[in-house]
């Protein structure tokens, strides 16, 4: 830094794709800082270290610092993320970052903010943290493989073709005002994409760089002709070099992307890039030879078409018969008084999920959480020493498989005592925001951050909030990025997670997805524009957890539709387990008396 | 147009002072197009003229333009508005405007979206309709006064303090990483405001230049010591100066303000101004001498203090028994058979308020609106063969009083017959969205515009969605314009009017104004972060209009409280009415039964 004449560095907790999940060789801010959680950000000053986190993390952070950073709590009384602080802190300085690891977005907004205080933001050559990193894991070399069309439901060539017709769309309007049509060099004849995600989806191909995502390290780069795939040589079997032929895509080493793009091999015209993009797409196209877009390939990814839907529908089947079958598993030996810790119960899952038709490995690390560690939203139990489940306080499982036909999501909070008063109370509060957000209708044009107020709402008329990130919002996504102002529509896929987390204590969380779909309303004022939701996720909800006088008649009705549901659709698939079938009719029983008179409460029936 | 190779001329619906309402020498857009709405913007090319408008008066325009306009419908189906319409569809031309009536911050935005397309903003000297108004109305010429302390709760010296504090506060940061201090020409020295209300508000003074809006015509430009009056002399008493001398606050006649701020008669430093100043004040001070900062004075302006508070609710107080009185006489007359047309019945409703104490006139033109009318939410009854008051729809009322310690704004619809069934489950859909809003518990930093949709979502379940603006809007706020994504917070006064709307049918809009205070909770996360609401408007909402089976238990007794407070502090103002008086104890009884029967229901008891 000093060389540099650096008053700041900044090391993002991302790639060269702009990923949030990453292959172990990139984790530089976790190796940096000792902090593993998912998002934060670190700043070095030539005299100090911060970490900024949002809310999810300030916990698991303050855990995982040792004394030579300093925890920055964004969002905690007005404390700003670290771009914003940055504006405030750096006058007439400079601030070192990699420019792949920066989006063009966030390095605009960011230069624009400082270039009137004197400040800049320069660019190493080489990445300091990889300077100093010995023992960094190696690149991952595993070969990458096709997703069939029956998981699929379109081609990579259809895709292709749809990619071409948006960049052809995206010609400059001419309009009947213009006086002078767009020049040859305006008009875009190639897209570039970063985002592995995308990449992955538009080639139907995928890979297993990243754990827990079926991706693989690549760039692509897509003419209205053919396409390049920079990628690394070893990954390629002779059957996916016949498919990528087949399509018109010829490969390139992965590392050779860079020069490709400073060069002009592609003649005249404009690249489409998104704002999302590392920077270092933008530097080395340079803004004469790129034009940005609204991120096509992400937004058309969001909406699954039936095939997909149809796949997820089966996967989230297996999926909860899984889960109930563990239920009843650790339901039965904690009753019988076995001490069974948090890391134990996660692995006995996993081998339930294993016997699934499909299966491919978890989605993400199961979030077994017990008492307190309920609490900490991004909990993972430890190898050795997570701590024991008990009778006394509800414990939270956050735990979903990838299939072939689909990635699942689920969470389910479950008590094997007597819930207390206030457990029982907030479980109530943040299944009526569960509830609500299940069983709204909304017109097209809906943001789900539009929505998200109907998730909090029954937990803020007590006042509760929660420590941590509160009520858990609406729109975490499975693998896919979803601005939260984005319309909602059919087809997209999207999780209802509210929470309460309760610092020291306990938490709750109940989570399901759903898929955005078309609804048939009683008026249908503007036609039908109406839209909901139809549920993926089949796992009961646990009546004993219920403060049933806290529910409206059609709350109450809801839970009984509900937990109907599941038990009718997973049945066939428990046939072989009777300890499962008798502990899913069990929770799935119609009434509440029983259940709710345990939380000591006494109910009005209708 | 020809002569300054203008493409398009832009004639927005605002004055010098970025006004929403205006004095009618002012309204040069509703001279031009022959639209009465307050809000709409016309954008004339060589060959055509259109008139842009948002949902709320797509009706309305269609009826009051003739066929040289073109109606631009903003929001029907993908139509954008007039800046956005003009990026699409201007290249490589220019586009006039009058840089009086464009902000700051939408010339910005403008500016930044057409010079990529070869197209400019360019401001004529002359206001293009100006030269052509024959017969254009006088500028108003009343005399202005003072607002006495008893209803402002804090003098102007104090008012004018803050605001210098704040002109302190806003110097550029010198943090510890900074290496060049401020120079003597960035500190700020001076703020500048053109709203009317913001001026009134700072100085206590009140004036009439403007229909229903105590305001008057005039700049203020505010140094540290003392601080510049821009404004008609004519309008000043000698009272008046005394008060303003006494301040240290000189005047210079209106018109001197642009010669003014092109010199640089303050001397070295910054004169703040806010993005929604118009552009020619930024044009006048040029980039060098000004820096933009958020609305202080609008801001401050947004959070009543106790006096003001309790100001209101007095004027509430009357307001509603004018409201109680002239239901009372309406009810009667309409029942006895008489014919009283929207008109009448608006002018006896203005007698009624005359009586009121310190009644100052009508807060704005009364909506009364029966039948089809109801469902134009912005539909003013003309003077002259406006419908007659029938007893088969809903008949809906908005208004309110100016009053010197309050302004009132309430909408309420009632029946004088039986309601139809999808009447009163219209009107029931809104008065659940209402309720929620009314009801809702939120933690500080939550923006009206995160509560809108718990006003939507009962509507949405039914599918309701209505034409025009559908649910209005929730956080329309009297007299103080209000960015929706503020936070809200305590003293601010907000306006919770959920609407359904059918076109050609009925309309039902019920409307309170509430003031946000804060709430103790049962578990007070965070500490006393809580805020809700305490209602002003008291009005009873009519009982005979909902279909009580529809609503929860917790919404019935919602309806029974309100009622029952509008009995409760309505019933001393009405001892002289005895039909009053009787309207009153009848509309607020406790039951549903009876009424709710006659929308020929039973509901279940408890």
């Amino acid at each position: 830094m000093a060389k540099e004449n650096i008053a700041f560095y900044v090391v993002p907790s991302t790639d060269a794709h702009g990923s949030e999940y990453l292959a172990p060789c990139d984790k530089r801010r976790q190796w940096l800082t000792g902090f593993t959680g998912s998002a934060g950000t670190a700043v070095i000053s030539m005299g100090e270290a911060y970490l900024f986190v949002d809310s999810r993390y300030y916990i698991q952070a303050a855990r995982q610092l040792d004394e030579n950073w300093t925890l920055m709590k964004v969002g905690w009384d007005g404390m700003k993320n670290w771009d914003d602080w940055l504006i405030d802190h750096a006058r007439g300085v400079k601030i070192g970052i990699d420019s792949r690891m920066i989006s063009l977005e966030a390095t605009n907004k960011l230069v624009a903010a400082l270039t009137p205080r004197a400040s800049s933001l320069m660019f190493p050559w080489q990445n300091l943290v990889d300077l100093i990193w010995k023992e960094r894991p190696v690149r991952p070399k595993d070969p990458i493989y096709v997703q069939p069309i029956q998981f699929t439901g379109e081609d990579a060539k259809r895709k292709l073709g749809r990619i071409r017709e948006w960049i052809t769309k995206s010609a400059p309007m001419t309009e009947r005002f213009s006086t002078n049509p767009p020049k040859e060099k305006d008009i875009p004849i190639a897209a570039f994409l970063a985002d592995l995600a995308d990449i992955a989806y538009t080639l139907n191909l995928r890979g297993s760089d990243i754990p827990y995502t079926p991706v693989f390290m690549s760039y692509l780069f897509i003419t209205m002709e053919n396409a390049i795939l920079f990628i690394e040589n070893g990954k390629i079997s002779e059957e996916v070099r016949e498919y990528l032929t087949e399509l018109g895509v010829q490969t390139k080493e992965y590392s050779e992307v860079w020069p490709f793009l400073r060069s002009k091999d592609w003649g005249a015209g404009k690249v489409l890039i998104s704002p999302d993009v590392p920077y270092t797409v933008a530097r080395s196209l340079t803004s004469l030879r790129y034009s940005v877009a609204p991120p096509f390939v992400a937004v058309r990814r969001m909406v699954k078409n039936e095939v997909e839907l149809a796949g997820m529908e089966r996967a989230y089947l297996r999926d909860g018969a899984a889960m109930v079958q563990w239920f009843a598993w650790l339901d039965e030996k904690v009753s019988q008084g076995y001490e069974i810790d948090e890391y134990q119960a996660a692995m006995r899952l996993k081998e339930f999920r294993a016997q699934g038709e499909l299966y491919q490995g978890l989605a993400y690390e199961a979030i077994a959480a017990s008492g307190p560690n309920a609490a900490l939203p991004h909990y993972v139990p430890p190898r050795h020493g997570s701590n024991p489940i008990d009778r006394k306080t509800p414990f939270l499982i956050d735990a979903g498989g990838q299939y072939r036909d689909g990635t699942c999501d689920t969470t389910r909070t479950l008590h094997f005592g007597k819930p207390t008063d206030p457990q029982a109370e907030a479980f109530t509060r943040v299944l009526q925001g569960h509830i609500s957000i299940d069983s709204a209708i909304f017109p097209e044009g809906t943001s789900g951050a539009k929505l998200d107020v109907l998730a909090r709402r029954a937990l803020w008329q007590d006042g509760y909030h929660g420590t941590g990130h509160g009520v858990g919002s609406f729109l975490s996504v499975l693998h896919i990025g979803f601005g939260k102002d984005v319309p909602l529509e059919p087809g997209n896929v999207i999780s209802n997670e509210p929470g309460f987390y309760l610092e020291g204590d306990f938490g709750v969380r109940i989570e399901s997805v759903l898929a955005v779909q078309r609804i048939r309303t009683k008026n249908e004022f503007q036609g039908p524009i109406w839209l909901g939701f139809r549920r993926l996720t089949q796992v009961p909800i646990q009546l004993k957890m219920i403060k049933a006088s806290m529910l409206s008649k059609e709350e109450r009705q809801w839970v009984r539709n509900h937990n109907e549901e599941c038990r009718r659709k997973l049945e066939p698939l428990l046939r072989e387990d009777k300890r499962a079938l008798r502990w899913l009719r069990k929770e799935c029983q119609p009434a509440f008396r029983s259940e709710a008179s345990v939380s000591g409460v006494s109910i009005e029936w209708d």
